[in-house]
């Protein structure tokens, strides 16, 4: 390649900060700008599964290049913000279709995604409260259940529709206290994996050991909270009630904290708590469509939080 | 308790401006800031029933300690506002929910319902436009789910899913207009007891002439739009189109009407009238999950209303 | 009538614009601002049904009669605004309601959707988006939902709820190109006629031979992606992935398209693609209630890139 050297290089120097707020998006999930934990993430997710490795820094890519194209404020583009949601768009399409054209609806997905994280950035611009993952909750939920309708969208045999009335609670089942601890951060990427779940939680500790400390006070919270509520042991220990309360406890009690409140330690354990029972209601609320909770929870607690806090300053 | 008498008295005096809060807090479900008029609330209540009683006052109290240590605007506080939605919470889960863990469930929804009334007035406060009762209305909703998921949550045998293919109506019934008149007014407080129905008719025409005549004439309304429009007559003599009528009326005529407009008085009227098909079509909506409507009929006509005003000046 | 002619001439100078007022309702129904070519929309209409026609009409007067006597902007009200969601609304249920008190149900129904046309402009006023048809779209979901517990409300038995699970999709059927064409076209107005079909779009040219254009790909690449997708063909023929895909066309290129933004035109054609999984998912999700999707497949595609350009300004 010898006399490419010279553009090669100037390719790299771009290619190179593109890659970096990639990964930052794939950190972004967690709520952390960080290029370092972006990478040890995407490991946790390929070490699992290739595709969803590929996928996810795929659609990290495509989600800031739709920014980037689209001509966002370069301060937000940066930090990973149009990544994020696309991240986890394309891996839960990845995950909830089948079929041929999967791969395209994914990063079509993904693209999509882009553009609805500009959306709700600019509705809710005026509350002061963060989108956090909504875009990739609605357009997920919005392409399950297209597959009703469009021969395209093939959805997994996994998510079938439910009438409430004959639904049956059984919480029967084994503590598998590790798999609580690790599939919960697991969970936040979709995964079910003990090395991935350790490798989360390294990731999260490299940004800084308070996130990480916060992230297993309200994994242990949800726990908790889980079992003496009557939860599901065998959702409880898939670390099904865990992810949303990581990230809840992160958002409210640190990220989203900026000013010193006698309250904010407590009441991100709470809004930790609080995503139980939010998790158990969207459930059901979503049970005769099929459709999984994602991570709603995170999203309604945290913005209960935040926003009461506008009104009631110590909280 | 002899050399008690001083610190007792200096408790009184403490505790005196909070317990009328909190009776405040009990009038506020009906737009009122009164405490004589929440006292005779409370024993409408308490002759119904003991515990809703105990509930509606405990229910208060936690509300407007939590807006008090939350750092809640002294002024919002000492009109009861973070008092009405908790004390509805509280009641609808004592009546909605059975169990042992029962009222530790409605003492903590209490406490939550007063953190979602921080939430909902930062997110409407550009709008312009009261939360009025939406925070009561999500969260007993999103709790009575709950109990599909959640072993502690036990809801009540009266609230069973249904399809709405297999739905069949039957309005006949037969006309008791005294029921219709006095248990309209007791619904806003789960109640349908004729005692209670006439205190809070006191309790109302005690805070002013004004809301009696308007809570009188908006249940009248409800009652013959109901009859017109073909209602179940068992639902509508249980007061059940009434409730929302009796506040939307309040409402839109008096309490959120501060400038002279020509025909407030009608519009008053009009909201009253759209909440019987408002309330039809929630519980529609909402049979599929078994909730109740609550007061969603009275916030949406109601918020129509207020919103449609700023818009169109002479309504 | 002799000596009535002055006060005659005088009525009819009041009269006009009042008719003409009304006119340019009915063509804001495709976000057009034209006497002539309401007009000629109106001959479509009466065309294909002559009570559609009479409904139209008498919907966009009292949509703007409710407008003016509330006191709303003269600017707002003569640009049609307070008519389109009457007409929408007035028509919808005249097609989907039944029974001997359908026609005053329409005309109140015209009269609410005039006062929700406000409710919902003041709402989003912070937004900067425009509220298209939602009200109209609110107002019927609402009103064909009261049929189940409201006698007078019969709806007409086209609309069956249906359950997710037992829900086959069948896509087979032949192409019918011209039906695809100017079906589409007229289902904005809910018409599958030929002629009344090729009259729209002579009333979309007649205002401007961009918009008329714009609705031409719009409707084509529906087409198209509905094909490519995977939908029904018997609705696709019917128009029914069609006339979403031609009103967000012409709202995101052009009428919303202020400031020349360079890839404006492709994303008309993206946000007139999104429509049609936007359609499908809709369907899926009112498919328990019967409920049809409406114009809300535009709605959304619209407002996601209308709002999504305010923080992507080359989109």
């Amino acid at each position: 390649m010898g006399d490419d050297t010279v553009r090669n290089h100037s390719f790299i120097n771009k290619a190179f900060p593109f890659i970096a707020i990639s990964l930052k998006g794939i950190s972004q999930v967690v709520l952390i700008e960080n290029v370092v934990s972006g990478a040890i993430i995407l490991l946790a997710i390929t070490i699992a599964s290739v595709p969803l490795g590929i996928i996810a820094l795929l659609s990290s890519m495509i989600g800031t290049m739709i920014g980037k194209l689209g001509g966002v404020d370069d301060e937000i583009l940066n930090q990973g913000l149009f990544g994020y949601n696309s991240v986890l768009t394309g891996m839960a399409l990845l995950l909830f279709l089948t079929g041929p054209t999967q791969w395209i609806l994914c990063l079509v997905g993904a693209a999509i995604a882009a553009i609805l994280t500009a959306s709700v950035m600019h509705i809710m611009k005026g509350t002061g409260i963060p989108i956090l993952t909504l875009p990739f909750i609605l357009l997920t939920w919005f392409a399950l259940l297209v597959s009703y309708r469009l021969t395209t969208f093939q959805i997994s045999n996994s998510l079938v529709p439910q009438s409430l009335r004959q639904w049956e609670l059984d919480i029967t089942g084994d503590i598998e206290l590790s798999h609580g601890i690790f599939y919960g951060i697991g969970q936040v990427y979709f995964l079910d994996n003990m090395v991935s779940g350790i490798l989360l939680f390294i990731a999260v500790f490299w940004a800084s050991w308070k996130l990480g400390l916060y992230a297993s006070i309200g994994n242990a919270a949800a726990l908790v909270t889980a079992l003496i509520l009557g939860a599901e042991r065998s959702l409880i220990f898939l670390g099904l009630y865990g992810y949303n309360a990581i990230l809840t406890c992160i958002a409210v009690a640190l990220v989203f904290n900026m000013d010193k409140r006698p309250f904010s330690y407590a009441s991100g354990i709470m809004a930790a708590c609080l995503t139980v029972p939010l998790a158990a209601s969207i459930n059901t609320w979503l049970l005769p469509y099929g459709l999984p909770a994602l991570t709603m929870p995170f999203v309604l607690s945290t913005w209960v939080f935040l926003s009461a806090r506008k009104i009631l300053p110590k909280l």
